[in-house]
């Protein structure tokens, strides 16, 4: 798989005159959603059958700070995958190399009134498509 | 009607040191819901009806920088409601007076499938209330 | 010390129809600087110091959804304080007393140059400032 | 000059299911300073030279909504440019060509201590560059 690269933004910085924290948790969901492209099963894809795949736990490490036009690449791993939950890892590095965050996300699937999915059983698809992921 | 108050977030400061500039378009949002709940008609119970209400366009002044910590008073004001249309005035202030922010959001309200919603007709108790509260 | 209370932004909703993950990291930011406000020692005073306290690492678990409108309540705990690092601990509640979100965020306090300050020795005032906050 | 993409992202949408009006202000930031790399002078290189480039006012037109994973397509104009203002204009197109935003931005250019900067003649590295990405 191809890692993601996110341009940091002007509007990404704060008035430490660095990129503001809470933004690296959205390039997570930017570089998980590409790698969900990648992998041929799309989160659009997903929602199309009535599913939802919230966040349902963040742990992060802020390694060196990143500020504007900063070009940072952000590898996605998939740490864990169990019938009914997902578990995401990011690296992101600065140009030089540097490591500038790490971080885990859990996720769930949820359908139809909130009811819980068992990936492995009812989109079966979309569980291969993680699995096979990881060989790429 | 009261003015909306907003306490500026350091998440809302960029690296030139002073709030970013795409943050009052988000307080103009904050003031014009607060001031709908004044008047006695939230923006929810409008959802409930099926009916959104999205803004389709915007012309604003920057007049003088804010920052981390500014308390900025908003005056909400209905510069013009029509059939279809409804313009709204927003006048943003530092605490020491000094005028932040002039701004006019324009709106139109859609219904099922995107069809113009007429609120005199079919929406009147709001339309109502958006005429009432120019007095209050 | 009082709890801090955010009500929810409708551009803080994402299309799930709940709040977008990534702005429990900002409320976090905002009850913390709150509860500095109220401990009588503000984050701005800090930073005249010349001195900042970066996140460099967040954990988190979202409990319950909540969405557009909704009332936040959240409790602020000093979690740990040593020399050179704080953590901080929040639960975010529901009106109707649901437990919406737990998280905690590690600070540490730089100077000049990106200089480790030892909060204790260098700038006491804090120091003492979150130790009696703690049983406040 | 080549015109500048943006993928919406899923932390750009709300619960009316499409992109937040906000984001396009942040839109036309990101590819106003893509223009300005094209045309040789980054946004980064004014910076060094303490200049800042404010946004003192801006005026669009929300034309068609957009959602997650649109490819939107920005071109870049410069509307006017004086010594001492910048006019920007943007036009943000979706993958069918449809029309989804307009929007022009106003600059002026500040140095120390908010000083104004003429830059025809204080900065005219920066003016003549601009001037040549008109033909570009």
């Amino acid at each position: 798989m191809n890692a993601y690269t996110h341009k940091v933004q002007y509007y990404e910085t704060d008035k430490m005159g660095v990129t503001h924290h809470s933004n690296y948790i959205r390039w997570m969901e930017e570089a998980r959603t590409d790698y969900m492209e990648q992998m041929g099963y799309s989160y659009q894809k997903l929602e199309t059958l009535g599913v939802i795949s919230p966040v349902v736990g963040i742990e992060c490490s802020y390694k060196a700070s990143t500020t504007y036009a900063d070009i940072i690449t952000i590898k996605v791993e998939i740490e864990e995958l169990t019938g009914v939950k997902l578990k995401v890892k990011y690296t992101m590095t600065k140009e030089d190399g540097t490591l500038a965050f790490e971080g885990i996300s859990t996720h769930c699937f949820l359908g139809e009134g909130g009811k819980i999915v068992r990936l492995k059983n009812e989109v079966p698809e979309l569980y291969e498509a993680f699995l096979n992921s990881m060989n790429m």
